[in-house]
């Protein structure tokens, strides 16, 4: 009998909001995983702390935290080759993944290596964008909104046609493209309803207007929210 | 001291999918609110209900479901009303929400209309999009990939335009316009690698690939997932 494979969604940041099912898993997984940079303590490590019982097999899987970069093929392999000894014998796995495993997540590249050979199952989490959403009371879509998370890697001018074409939009990671981002929104009429968020449900979140949000460049963990009706409700 | 409201995300049907805060904001509210059809149960309350303690005072708001149609205004109103007395008494009050309460729920509506006079706090929840890749392990997004939630009601040539611009697309609630969208993604070429999700975490649940789902029309709670890619970690 081989071992199963859970990716589970620990969600942004904070720890309750992982779902029961995914605590259940946690607690009942003789082998917990979990990405972890080179050095320091893995963040979906962190988030499912609390819910860690003493005495499972740790298992830090090195993947690139960079998710937005071509992914790592060798890192990928290595860390699918990690779990595939415990699950060849026989030993469940808690993948732990920050958000949502399949929406943005390293999990699916271990999923693809894996899946073929191994029970895979999912646990969906709470994604960053839903968590900054309920923090700032942003609705995010009502009736038959068109919802739209684009690349801040885009052109100005495709950036321009999604702002034109969707009721709602995420940006993820606006990172070093975030004076550019703020200028489409402003160029756009958009600015003074967007919502930016900074590491929401993490030590050190904050919620700002894009005007308080001065600076040029944005953390790793933070987005901005719009909608072009400015409350969805209305 | 007036009540809290919390607009608590339940998740799609799933009773393990509540977080641990819905889970723990449901027991300490003396007040559990929920959207209730004319007749029959409401799901929200059904979804949660391993989770709601004996002895809470239960509070239906009739609500319409139909949330793509024009909010209707009075039920609103009246639902809005209703909570209000128990929050100028100083209770507080879970407001059950299926799914995401700001993501096309019918909190956003209420939220309005309280959020001005009273303290409102929002617990987000897992999705039915999320559930059902997960389900399906169906990868929504990866590195730099363009997400949209498309409203099926739009015309063939704004759903075809939105088929092209974007890698990862979302369809909820079909409904009617089953037959028109499954007859666009072969179109698109996107039939093959579509994944169709019915009733996702529901008794009756059922995954199938496009070609399977024969019929013309889809029942309420489904939805259709596509990536131009087929597998986003591709």
């Amino acid at each position: 009998m081989t071992g199963t494979l859970y990716g589970i969604g620990v969600g942004p940041g904070d720890p309750e909001l992982l779902t029961l099912k995914a605590v259940r898993l946690i607690a009942a997984c003789p082998v917990i995983a979990y990405p972890a940079p080179e050095s320091g303590a893995s963040l979906a490590r962190t988030i499912a702390a609390p819910h860690v019982p003493a005495g499972r097999i740790e298992c830090p899987v090195r993947l690139p935290i960079e998710i937005e970069r071509h992914p790592a093929q060798a890192a990928y392999d290595a860390g699918a080759a990690l779990l595939e000894g415990h699950l060849a014998a026989g030993r469940d796995v808690a993948l732990l993944c920050l958000g949502d495993p399949l929406f943005y997540g390293s999990y699916m590249y271990l999923h693809a290596r894996l899946a073929g050979r191994f029970e895979c199952r999912i646990v969906p989490g709470i994604t960053s964008f839903a968590a900054s959403a309920a923090l700032t009371g942003h609705a995010l879509a009502a009736r038959s909104d068109s919802v739209a998370v684009v690349p801040v890697t885009l052109s100005d001018d495709e950036i321009g046609r999604r702002m034109a074409a969707h009721d709602s939009l995420v940006f993820l990671k606006p990172g070093r493209h975030f004076a550019r981002l703020k200028a489409l929104l402003t160029q756009h009429g958009l600015a003074c309803s967007a919502v930016y968020v900074e590491r929401a449900g993490m030590p050190g979140e904050r919620c700002l207007t894009l005007a308080e949000a001065g600076q040029d460049e944005a953390p790793y963990f933070s987005l901005v929210l719009v909608h072009r009706r400015g409350k969805a409700w209305q």
